[in-house]
């Protein structure tokens, strides 16, 4: 029996994965499951992106064209109009979801050995598409004491390399539902320039800032833009994340020429969820709107909820849905996995996500868990209550 | 501004690409053009697909599972026992398109460095998959003289080296037709079992398979079933390529463990696709019937119009929708081009892929090109009369 790659070997298998059987089996039991761990919207699906299933009007089901349907790149170009960026749809390519976006532009940029920085706790997968690309992902930490701020450009520069091409952030941040400020945004342009880096910047939370605070798209960053690789995904913000509609975004000609390669050599995103999404853009406000207040309302409940639990704390996410929070607990890993195994409270429990897969560093954020506003309110009163007796009786409790 | 990655860089881009933009231009001078350069199917997609689209009964387009929904894959396993490939669900992994199969074999079979051998000329993408894996495609040339059959075993052997680590196939060929005999598919099982090697199988072209001779698939093949890693997708069978779904399939474990952390990474195929995907596994037997009768017909309509044109020779390709024909010319690429710039016959044309694209060893198949009778008999009387006129003058004409 020939040996599978070493890289897939090495590719860490995330926590949340290890959870699920363990969950399959509670439920088994008949113990029902609050799930706190995804981040999959319960929202409904705007009924343009719906209608549009209905509307489909041909008899052949073909390709597409690889860098993505004409009318949709159009369509998004207008859409970033909105939020000042200044794209045509020339500069748009459509891809299968955000996550195609990220590994296509490692692909086209990096190449094996080259390292690129991210602040973390940072969206798991990243390391998955940097592995699929040789690229060597160097964490640069950043801590809830600071409610997950971008440390200073100091402790960039201590990571920086002869092999360093890249800086590659998620604003507003999954996991951590941090928004960057104007300051730091610009900390990191200078930084882009000064080492002549490309920035990944993945925004597909842009919808989701809650503050008042200004939501800062890498493409607003002055005198870098042949540096800026944006990723987009319509999966958050309209509710499809199973249509896998993503795109990668950049004025540097060269990087599309390049990127193009890998998407023709994968022929075409998928045309039916082209379709969807392109009606989805026309959303009334309303839709957007009222899905937004669900979100601000869910937030300060869950925020609100964690800080009141004994021992508890979480910093208030400016954007997203996630929040990270500490909890008195001796290993997030062993604490999560306690609580489909062996913990339930009438019949019930809840699924979190370990912090440690968004961790690269050894050992940190041993006592941090994901948590997702996704599920409604009266779920989410249930899921606080029945962490909070968790908490209680958890045989690794620290405080 | 940072230099894009060598691997970018190398990636050839294909010649039937390169001629998109001179096709752009003659069709805006109105020239009609017939197109056999494409893998395209122009046959109607299921009504069972396309009602499925309108049948789509959620309020939310969520995530499906990493590997595919599960009745999805009961239903391919059910649909490969047909054949007589024994598989079940399990062994079953859903793919964005078969592209994505052959991506994640590789990723996960393949190190960088490691070599794959392919009987060319081969599927162009497969050396941009095995360019992102940091694989090697060496390539085992077969010959237009011996109608594309496979070298003999000591060609094979005089390729391996310590870094070999799989042998890739295309069964029905893609490009040439060629469907591999028993004889052949033992030779290669040995060599497989010899040297401790994968065995990846492109076998999307099973139902076009049009002599009577037996389709061999490599899970057929006994002793080797911990080597074979199969590659399959809905997009010709089915004439739904814009739907993207696929599979991989294989009976090692490790294999697939190690495929669904890349399947993980980027979370979930297309959910709609897999939807329009199960409904058209059960598409009724006439349709299947009435595609293949057609293709059949194209088959022999295009390779006996070819063979009748003075100097052309085509093999008679046994599977597949493809030929590769031998044209009286000096250079494919040029006279491919040259069809569309400067060749009209009464504002017609038409457009055919060179066969270099499909060969990596170097100035092979200079006079070779790939037909496709994806079109109607009536268009491929006009496609093969107007490259009959076309031949008669090229300027590059060598005999």
């Amino acid at each position: 029996m020939p040996k599978p790659s070493q890289r897939g070997a090495n590719m860490p298998e995330s926590p949340i994965r290890k959870l699920v059987p363990l969950a399959n089996k509670a439920c088994e039991k008949g113990i029902k499951i609050y799930h706190l761990n995804i981040g999959q919207p319960d929202l409904k699906t705007p009924q343009a992106g719906l209608d549009a299933l209905r509307a489909v009007d041909r008899s052949v089901l073909e390709y597409s064209p690889s860098e993505g349907i004409l009318s949709l790149r159009q369509k998004l170009a207008e859409y970033y109009h909105r939020f000042d960026i200044d794209v045509t749809a020339e500069d748009i390519i459509i891809t299968t979801g955000g996550s195609e976006a990220v590994l296509f532009a490692f692909m086209a940029c990096l190449d094996p050995g080259d390292e690129i920085i991210v602040p973390e706790p940072a969206y798991a997968n990243y390391t998955a598409f940097a592995m699929s690309a040789g690229a060597i992902i160097k964490p640069l930490l950043c801590s809830i004491e600071t409610g997950f701020a971008l440390p200073s450009v100091s402790e960039f520069e201590k990571l920086i390399t002869p092999k360093t091409k890249a800086i590659m952030i998620c604003n507003p941040n999954n996991p951590t539902g941090y928004l960057y400020t104007s300051q730091e945004m610009n900390q990191i342009r200078d930084l882009v320039k000064k080492y002549d880096l490309y920035l990944f910047s993945d925004e597909v939370y842009r919808e989701f800032c809650y503050t008042g605070a200004p939501y800062i798209s890498a493409c607003h960053l002055k005198g870098i833009e042949q540096n800026v690789v944006l990723v987009d995904s319509v999966s958050k913000r309209y509710s499809e994340c199973g249509i896998r509609v993503g795109a990668l975004i950049t004025k540097n000609k060269l990087v599309r020429q390049h990127v193009m390669k890998f998407c023709q050599a994968r022929l075409s995103p998928p045309l039916i969820g082209q379709l969807v999404a392109e009606a989805s853009i026309d959303t009334p406000k309303d839709y957007m709107l009222e899905m937004y207040n669900e979100y601000v309302e869910r937030r300060k409940f869950l925020i609100d909820g964690i800080n009141k639990i004994p021992g508890c704390y979480t910093p208030i996410p400016m954007g997203a849905f996630y929040t990270v929070a500490r909890l008195p607990i001796d290993d997030a890993d062993r604490f999560c996995a306690w609580l489909l195994e062996e913990f339930e409270y009438e019949g019930q429990t809840v699924m979190i996500a370990p912090a440690s897969g968004f961790y690269t560093t050894p050992d940190v954020g041993k006592n941090e868990v994901r948590l997702a506003y996704v599920i409604n309110k009266e779920d989410l009163a249930m899921a606080l209550m029945i962490l909070e007796k968790a908490l209680a009786v958890y045989p690794g409790r620290t405080i």
